[in-house]
């Protein structure tokens, strides 16, 4: 044995001593003469926090329509002839069309040479050359800067100031975005939530991400706590879950239209101030799951509680086109703070956050969005900067289609009219169906559904007999879940329980999208109300 | 006062009073009557894990570079025309351009009325129709599964099958991801690295730190260890940082031509047995920033190794199809695994990684990328899927450039004799400029360069005068950034320091892009020439 290989001798034994040490599986020959080895990654050695994570939106009432489908597909009989996926806020997938300008720019960018197509209009070239002046090599193949092309920022900014009716907007401000999750999971081990309820979480790819991920710190009694509302759009908390933060629960009151109540705000905070230090408050405004739209007042009282308790405010504005009901309007956090003088302007900590995937576009697929801070530390800001840079950039076809949601045709521009045609047709067509979401199914004895005034689902209480409630709980499910997963099995129709975005106590809701075409809506509303009251005569 | 206002006052003195039981700073009134708050979120306050990260690429030299260029358009006197940037693998940035196909179809996708333009060849739009038939909706803008379009994945699947000689490939073994990032950043206080220098990390957006996350466990000496290389292309370091797993540093021999060396894995996982459990092994091949391409040999020990010390294989080999060197080959892991047989083939668990960043393709704006995995367990796989259903999708814009990657035009096509032109005259430019790099480097004295068998880069190392070290060490630099940033200040030229890539305590090293045209290429080499000697002889 040469020197090298009793090296080598030495180190196998070395090796193997410290992996009985370590208690872990030996080899062993299996039946066919194969060293069989234990898997380096099993459920019993990966991460525990990975675990913990649930999903709901696509959890198993959506597998179980995935699978629906195939099994109508392969000609299986079932009590419906279509399944029809009202769970998520895919516009598109529920046959909404793009608005032509944007797809012509997109194509212009992906194909330039298109530039010299004399059927594509003069506008979306001009936009598709400005863009592609603003990337390197003139490519949407190229890496952007990494808080985003500076023209589109540029763009934001000005488009800011339209909205808010000329309060500045700095685009240094503006970091673009990987879009916004959709996805909903939750902890089975939550945080200390106020209604210890399973936490019911969720996350955005990005944009909240990276912003609480600035904020979380410190251990025990001191650890950061996070304000979010309760049923949410579970934008935050599975971000939460996964920094190690602490959820701190505050419930809408339902019965208030889903409304926001400072009351509540401050018990929640009085209450988290007992177990963490309270450092954000989330708003979703227009409310997801729930659709309500806050009144200005409300978010003056918001922002004066932020204030008064110091906390930094995250608020999610990616509805903001979807406003449907007479009397409502949407204000952004930052245009109240503004008005609200200088003490509050020059001193409220807010990030504000937009998307391409919601309002009149619709555009899930391209993970476009953007971000706007106010009043952040300078040198956070620069962390914030760096903490980017690592990411490189977001993907710039999304880049591109924020730029057009934000600088779309204007009035003298040949595709002014049909871009504004189109855009009020949807916009009209989603306030038609807010409209009879709420009408059918408050004509449903056991229903009852508050008024959806913006954003794209309803969130109605539904009645769940005691029958079903017990069987729910014999078979481990939640009595909302045994519901949806009952109607999916009897209607195709594809719901999400309310216990995947939170709800009181011994309240029950789903979730529904008011994204489906007119007439297949009717469709969906009525089989909902069929089924409910087959659901209700059978547990009675 | 009514019963709601002193609520409301009892409510602001306990909220005072647990303010100041945490020491905060108080309210205080400024000047101009405002009151004056202090942040809610400052340097102090905020994560200090996020303080922690530095970056390198788009670090200190990158951001001078920018001032550089803006000076120079503002009239500014230099010493240069203009600002070179060869810090990153950004091909389209540096005048590569797309290949005509892929654009195409992604324009037809964008706006599918362009499927009844004449002008597209017929291959584009069926590939287009392909695309858009698996799109929710038949668009781009609807969410796609989780996991990535279908047809993407079986596409992909076959693509690695034809790649490695007919080995199986199962399309539910392959995820879509949101592409690779280039960034680099750098944690000060590194986890414990071997060489006790600064550990330089790097984090790729999605698809190593899914991985990674799933294997993240442990504390103290349990504590899940990961081995990368040194030199290395950072993808893994920043977010083993993130996750709070124990880097392992093992070193690349430079001599060998940065070839592995299965010893120095042997030493570096014995001496990491010591302090953490090391359970992963990272490989970059072809190697980035060395550019060194592995052997079918050393692949087979480095399985070997893996299998016998138990370490879950992730395979980083985004850059397959850039080998530039004669005798040299890509060889994937997948393949080499499944020729060594059963033994291996059944047990050794693997990850491995592809991207549309790099390649001929050079799209890293549109974020497209897969990762294959292999013998993962059942039910951590379902964890995974779970896992990735939270952040609902990647781009389905580089979803679609993704699948037009595995899937380009076949003989026979009307496309497939421009597609064959434009990827050979890019690879052959690449194969040409990775020669008179190494070629003319090789001509200066104190700068030695291995030969660049493939990626991107060439890292040669460099000789630094001990005046200049010591120069560079009173400022508080490394050595490596000093002599680069005092080349971008007299050429122009933007190079990332070998310390920001991890290198052998003393030596220094620069990483170049190979990438711009060779004119340009060949003024730069000259320059860079031209800058090492007169830098030697001042500080000889």
């Amino acid at each position: 044995m040469n020197h090298g290989t009793a090296l080598l001798w030495k180190r196998r034994a070395l090796s193997s001593l410290s992996a009985t040490r370590r208690g872990l599986p030996k080899e062993k020959m299996s039946e066919n003469g194969i060293m069989s080895r234990a898997k380096v990654l099993t459920i019993d050695t990966m991460n525990p926090t990975v675990k913990k994570v649930e999903y709901a939106v696509r959890g198993p009432i959506v597998q179980r329509a995935v699978e629906l489908e195939r099994e109508l597909s392969e000609g299986m009989k079932k009590p419906f002839a279509e399944v029809i996926k009202a769970n998520i806020g895919d516009a598109h997938a529920m046959g909404q069309q793009p608005i032509t300008f944007f797809r012509q720019v997109l194509a212009l960018c992906s194909y330039p040479e298109l530039l010299s197509d004399s059927t594509f209009p003069e506008d979306a070239k001009s936009r598709a050359c400005r863009i592609l002046q603003s990337c390197g090599g003139n490519s949407m193949g190229a890496y952007s800067a990494s808080q985003g092309i500076d023209s589109v920022r540029q763009d934001v900014a000005r488009y800011i100031e339209r909205r808010d009716g000329g309060v500045a907007c700095d685009p240094d401000n503006i970091y673009l975005t990987t879009g916004a999750s959709d996805g909903i999971v939750k902890t089975t081990s939550s945080p200390r939530g106020a209604s210890g309820q399973r936490a019911d979480v969720g996350l955005q790819e990005f944009k909240n991400k990276t912003m609480l991920k600035l904020l979380v710190c410190g251990e025990g009694t001191t650890r950061t706590g996070v304000m979010i509302p309760i049923p949410q759009y579970p934008l935050y908390s599975a971000a939460l879950a996964e920094l190690g933060a602490v959820q701190i629960d505050y419930f809408l009151n339902e019965e208030k239209c889903w409304s926001l109540d400072i009351t509540e705000l401050q018990r929640a905070v009085n209450e988290a101030r007992q177990y963490c230090n309270p450092r954000a408050l989330c708003i979703i405004n227009p409310g997801n799951p729930t659709g309500q739209v806050q009144s200005r007042q409300c978010i003056e009282d918001v922002i004066r509680f932020a204030a008064k308790e110091r906390l930094f405010l995250m608020a999610d504005e990616v509805y903001q086109d979807n406003v449907y009901a007479e009397g409502c309007q949407f204000h952004s956090f930052k245009k109240v703070l503004f008005e609200m003088g200088p003490e509050y302007a020059e001193t409220v900590e807010l990030a504000s956050f937009h998307s391409t995937s919601k309002c009149y576009m619709g555009e899930c697929g391209f993970r476009g969005g953007y971000m706007e801070i106010i009043n952040m530390d300078d040198e956070v800001k620069d962390q914030l900067t760096k903490l980017l840079s690592v990411r490189l950039c977001p993907p710039v076809p999304g880049q591109a289609l924020m730029d057009l949601v934000v600088n779309p045709p204007q009035p003298g521009e040949p595709s002014y009219g049909s871009f504004i045609k189109e855009r009020t047709a949807t916009l009209s067509a989603l306030a038609e169906k807010a409209k009879l979401t709420e009408q059918v199914l408050n004509t449903v004895q056991g229903i009852s559904c508050n008024p959806v005034q913006g954003a794209m689902y309803s969130f109605p209480r539904i009645t769940i007999p005691e029958k079903a409630v017990k069987e729910a709980t014999e078979k481990g499910q939640q009595p909302d879940m045994f519901y949806c997963m009952k109607m999916l099995e009897e209607t195709g129709i594809c719901l999400v329980p309310g216990s995947g975005f939170g709800q009181k106590d011994g309240t029950y809701h789903f979730r529904m999208t008011i994204l489906p075409p007119t007439d297949k809506l009717k469709i969906l509303l009525n089989k909902v109300k069929e089924f409910h009251q087959r659901f209700t005569q059978q547990y009675s």
